[in-house]
């Protein structure tokens, strides 16, 4: 397979079954059950996949040094704590925060089932990846699904000077049909981490504003925003709209709250500036299934959804653009192209990754005798 | 009642039952049954109470002359289309807004208490005033609120040039007690067309990148901002995040589309640049409540989400910032003064009040009788 062009040259491509075979053999060493390392490496590839590097292969390390060292418990500890027809609460113990996720996600698809809308809650987890994987899972069976997860405190409110809650992710997902599914996975924060890593990469400039610093002042250098917040030296990434209210920032603000509100103190976990605290991260996350035939027959939604999307991508353009794109849609077309091609790892990643599989005694050498440059 | 010194000098300070008759004498004058006029009273004087004073009175006009002149069916007409445990959607045969979706927010708490979520859609509707009023119906009884409804084509999507859908509003209400309740009601785009008007009435000037025209260019005049958006001259309002990518406009696009695709195609109703087009206004609403108890005991929730809400407040705040306000906050504050001392209503409303009460027979003397200044 030659390597598309929009791949950076310096990257290493390998294959999607050897990267996924590596992930569950690093958590089978950390003592994760096979069955539960599959679907955290499906969920970490989907996000490769999908051209979300910040949140794949790149973040095992976590997971896996997370559960051998105990931070997470590499036991499988779900449970129903609470449930109703349409709604549940389900504990996840401090293990993996992907396969709660998943269970939760498909106990929410099963009650959508039965009685048009499923909600279920998860307490006491950890780091899920990307929302918008969860968010896809049900569309495939004509559901609409809605995922979101609170976070490390990165984000200062409206007016304030410090990090008081994450970046606070909502992944929700229509199923248009046609390979046109609408997909919008975003932070509630100006700007996500996982963009600012990218930017330096690639050796760009602070476009707005994005964060402060603990005295409230603009931080225009990525390399110190990027460090500060690493070091939680008191900078603060802004909600989205930006700072103050002139853009309407205490929009973003609200949305943020609102995720932090539905996850911590809804699902009884941690909350804002407590979340990745003494009790270890203890996140909340939320997940939601509806069926869009309980509103109308899915073939109709999905000829006017396809309809309203096609109108939307005709619309005129503004000067030097000449495409508009459908949330979900640039994630699409990396999927399509890296399900055939491979997934294409940077020399870091690929460094840290070797490491790691010396560390935990598993070759990531296997995996690059099977790649292409 | 001595009228609050933030009230402009140049208001007349009107009580809240003298305007509420009003409202519902102007209604019956085209037919409209007393007790849906009563909902339609109770729904703009909300806002006026929160200080929302774009979306109250100020709109009177709209729902008589529409019901007068026939483009709003007069008529009751509201009935259930289709129907589960936990979702039903509604059709409101372009009667009034108001009354169909109180209709469908008490179906879907209806909904919530029996099997934990309601979710009910409305198609073929008409404007409803603030989606904040229907998202804090359900707070009282211990449930989660949120209402959503598509709009009049004012917004472009990101690197478009078009007005393609409205500034889709959301409203979220978490009951989180002891007057603290959380009411995030927000324009997905960058500024509410109300808040346009009213820094014109203030004079106050453009303050970031809000709008384009229809060359794509950004306007920074509010007048010719204004004017423009009234003749549907071709410029657009920002998503919010503003212009292209850079501050992440794309999110307030794919929220504002989201809002779309909900009530356009998922209801059956008009979508996008269609509404408020040859099938009138054609809107879609969306309504959801969630039984809190479900996840939680109630009194655990509000506990946590009261210490959540005042560890946000007590931030370190921002140079030249005193106060960090909570969604719903400021409304809140409104609506405690003005329940006590009277709705403020400029000048322009004054008049255009009388002169709708000389059209339809319905004096607006017998206010301004009780009113202060």
């Amino acid at each position: 397979v030659t390597s598309p062009s929009s791949f950076p040259a310096e990257a290493t491509v390998v294959a999607v079954p050897d990267l996924q075979r590596f992930v569950v053999d690093c958590l089978a060493s950390s003592g994760v059950e096979r069955d539960q390392g599959e679907i955290v490496a499906e969920a970490l590839l989907a996000s490769d996949l999908r051209g979300i590097d910040s949140h794949g292969v790149a973040r095992l390390r976590r997971y896996v040094i997370g559960t051998r060292t105990g931070k997470i418990d590499p036991r499988r500890n779900i449970r129903v704590v609470r449930e109703s027809p349409a709604t549940a609460l389900v504990d996840a113990g401090n293990g993996l925060g992907q396969p709660a996720a998943r269970f939760a996600m498909e106990l929410a698809m099963a009650k959508a089932e039965t009685v048009g809308v499923g909600m279920v809650a998860v307490q006491h987890t950890n780091h899920f990846g990307i929302a918008g994987y969860y968010a896809t899972l049900p569309l495939a069976k004509g559901l609409l699904g809605f995922a979101t997860s609170n976070a490390s405190p990165q984000v200062t409110p409206t007016h304030g000077a410090q990090p008081m809650f994450g970046t606070n992710p909502i992944g929700i997902g229509l199923p248009c049909g046609d390979g046109d599914d609408y997909v919008l996975d975003m932070s509630t924060s100006v700007v996500p981490r996982g963009k600012l890593e990218r930017l330096r990469r690639e050796g760009a400039a602070v476009e707005g504003h994005w964060a402060i610093d603990a005295e409230g002042n603009p931080i225009t250098e990525l390399d110190s925003l990027i460090s500060g917040l690493i070091a939680r030296s008191g900078l603060s990434i802004l909600p989205l709209g930006g700072l103050g209210e002139a853009n309407c920032g205490h929009k973003g603000f609200g949305l943020g709250l609102l995720v932090d509100l539905l996850c911590g103190p809804l699902t009884g976990s941690s909350w804002g500036r407590h979340v990745y605290g003494e009790k270890g991260a203890d996140l909340g996350q939320w997940f939601a299934a509806v069926r869009v035939d309980c509103f109308r027959p899915l073939e109709e939604f999905q000829r006017d959804a396809r309809q309203l999307l096609a109108e939307i991508r005709a619309a005129k353009k503004a000067p030097g653009q000449l495409r508009i794109y459908i949330p979900g849609e640039k994630e699409a077309e990396a999927e399509a192209q890296r399900s055939a091609a491979g997934i294409p790892l940077l020399p870091p990643v690929v460094a840290d990754l070797e490491a790691l599989g010396q560390e935990v005694g598993v070759p990531f050498e296997s995996v690059l005798a099977g790649a292409g440059a």
